[in-house]
């Protein structure tokens, strides 16, 4: 991270939005938790409702901030950008500190909407091995579609293609599907439904990068041309200019 | 509201638009809500159904109304537009006289089609605080949505980032996500699971109200560029003329 | 339906689309009642498959099928069609009569899969005065949302407005929203979830056709200018040339 | 497939698109199940869990590959559209190996996260003739649904027409609609949820090709302009150049 391809940061414009969306995206994780498993008692119908709602939202979430920053929400979505050359490393840095902030903020806002105490360390453990291997298949995954759907010049897709992978991959994994470094942090906080052990959050951080990484190579594979060429991220690129 | 950019009132078109847009959006949270309620016994799987049912109907709601009047079937989202100079105040006054109208309306053809007294004040208490903090969290989330997606130039993708963000926060907050003031006063009208009492619906609007205004202002952090010359509400404006 | 603007009648794709179309929504309602029956107890998460199954074949055959027939797969839709001048009076009948034999052929696929009679009388009654008057309102919906798109020249979305229409229509109408004759006429011959007593079916259809007329006159209020200029239908009219 | 129309073969773009596809569709469809099948009693909301998944899965599948190899993820798709002449044989016969690898791939690596043995022997007994005339009749409607979407040139839509069809005939058809060779020969090696018996798989098959050969002479009926003049399959053409 230290040579710079190019030395443009990111804007005010582009970390706000990274900064609310990963927000909102972490408040509808934990909350719909909360809300599902407050209502109901069959541990299927509460992941039906999570999953339900935070796939919903994301697609909404996406809409709205993809033209602004790319909509990433995930540091591993970052750092597979970055590599793609779709941005500097001084914006990803500052896209990475903004979603950090934003996943705290979003899960203080989840507690609080339900009257539970604003941060809490959750003990939900989830340290097996297989839970690792999950993540790994779910970060390479949703990394692979993103950045499929992105280098085939179809940025605009981005929204259904996430919105329905996260729906799927809360299901297909045995991890539920994390696969994102800052909100796997952020839900150590809460002792909920969608909580996650601070003791079981470094394995899944790592499983996470280890995944996104693997994606690259899969993505330059089935997407071989140039992205800049292919119309990559029109989007993000023209904000970036 | 007495200075007025424009004085253009609003169209028949419109405001049949608004009126029938809203009457249906409230029948079918209000009918949906009974349905549930009649069929079922877990509270999460009533939930489910009402907002799987009430995300739907907005997509076909905004998808057929949009090019007509924008369809906001929501005061607050009205305000908003008028903040931002797509809608004159006149035409707004108008717009939320149809909205309130429709929205009332709405939950008679509700009760009525399920053989219950066509109003019926509601017993549901919703005055807890944090329910109060939770819809200004709503409507953030809701305004800051839908202008995000009309500053960006994609009005035409309104339908499915409301309906997402709908989905998502009837789960995410905790007051399942009112976020419409007209919606909220008419859901004082018919006492079954989505109702609220009328001494709730006060502190609720008022909450809406703030969380509104906010989104506006975030609104053009993420998207500063002048909405006339970025295409906003292209759709809207063209109508206007 | 004596005189007629235009004599083109239908061509052997339009009748075959709509044929086949209606059949496969005929088993999608009746194939997925019958499914969710055998598997669940509760009657909100056995309409809920049904519902979700519903909406989601309807996507599928909407799409499918819109640029050969306009995918109409229900009378009122083709009577409401001609009134707007889309459709000649002979292609009408034509696709009317294609629809109720792909509805027939449709019930007896379900429930030859199913391991049923191929035809069982239904037995289930729903002669209650506010089922007729929820038939009459959900029609009027159903036919609304879809001129709206078409009048507004967004043909391309009409799946997802019909598919989310029906799927709130479900839950927001006391009758489940049947809003079409020929489907009406089908599920008499089904004694499952989804079926109808034929003593019912008669005046759900005439609620059904007040209801599309009274969407003729809201859709011309709302969308007032003249379909053929404003390229209405113009994948169907493309193909009626 | 001997005479062979073009000799072009398959891409490892291609190739790599199929497989990686198929595998994450055969982990979605497996994983899925094993999920559901853990934490809930009840079939009706078990089979609701691994349809939504699925489906969801399948939207995001193939908006990511759809451009890179066409996203078929399927033998009789591959079958069909070498019928149509959008692919050689030889690419056809390469694009079912890497269908069948990836598939077998994708149930190891959904057994693995869940803990069970990679490979295990389905005991699911499938073998009643109406579930075999089922299958004929899912696949049937899965092909005419992906090439009427592809015969009227709107390649684009397929992801939602597709993922739309499983979502509804994982209810309406009787067999859960597998409608693919290779996800009906892996889903021999899970002994769970979404098993099928070595034993039964053969007639399924069987089944599978019927119904893909019928729907492809009503996809020529109902879409009868020459595919290559009709821009069917733009962006897969533009890829085997």
């Amino acid at each position: 991270m230290t040579s710079d391809g190019e030395t443009t940061g990111a804007s005010r414009a582009q970390l706000t939005a990274e900064f609310v969306g990963t927000a909102t995206l972490v408040t509808a994780v934990v909350g719909s938790g909360i809300m599902a498993q407050n209502l109901s008692v069959d541990e299927g119908l509460i992941l039906l409702q999570n999953a339900f709602a935070t796939a919903a939202a994301l697609v909404a979430l996406i809409l709205a901030f993809g033209p602004a920053s790319g909509a990433h929400f995930n540091p591993v979505v970052t750092l597979a950008a970055a590599r793609f050359g779709a941005l500097s490393n001084r914006a990803a840095l500052a896209y990475v500190a903004a979603q950090t902030a934003g996943a705290i903020l979003g899960v203080i806002v989840a507690n609080a909407m339900f009257g539970l105490p604003v941060i809490e360390l959750s003990s939900n453990d989830r340290g097996a091995a297989e839970l690792v291997f999950s993540e790994t298949v779910a970060t390479f995954g949703l990394v692979l579609v993103i950045f499929a759907v992105v280098r085939s010049g179809r940025a605009h897709s981005a929204a259904f293609a996430v919105g329905g992978y996260i729906a799927g991959a809360y299901y297909f994994t045995s991890s539920t599907s994390f696969a994102n470094p800052a909100v796997t942090a952020a839900r150590t906080l809460s002792d909920t439904f969608t909580g996650i052990a601070p003791a079981s959050a470094p394995a899944f951080i790592a499983a996470q990068i280890v995944g996104a990484l693997a994606a690259v190579v899969v993505a330059r594979t089935v997407y071989p041309h140039d992205p800049i060429d292919n119309a990559l991220d029109d989007v993000s690129r023209e904000v970036l200019k």
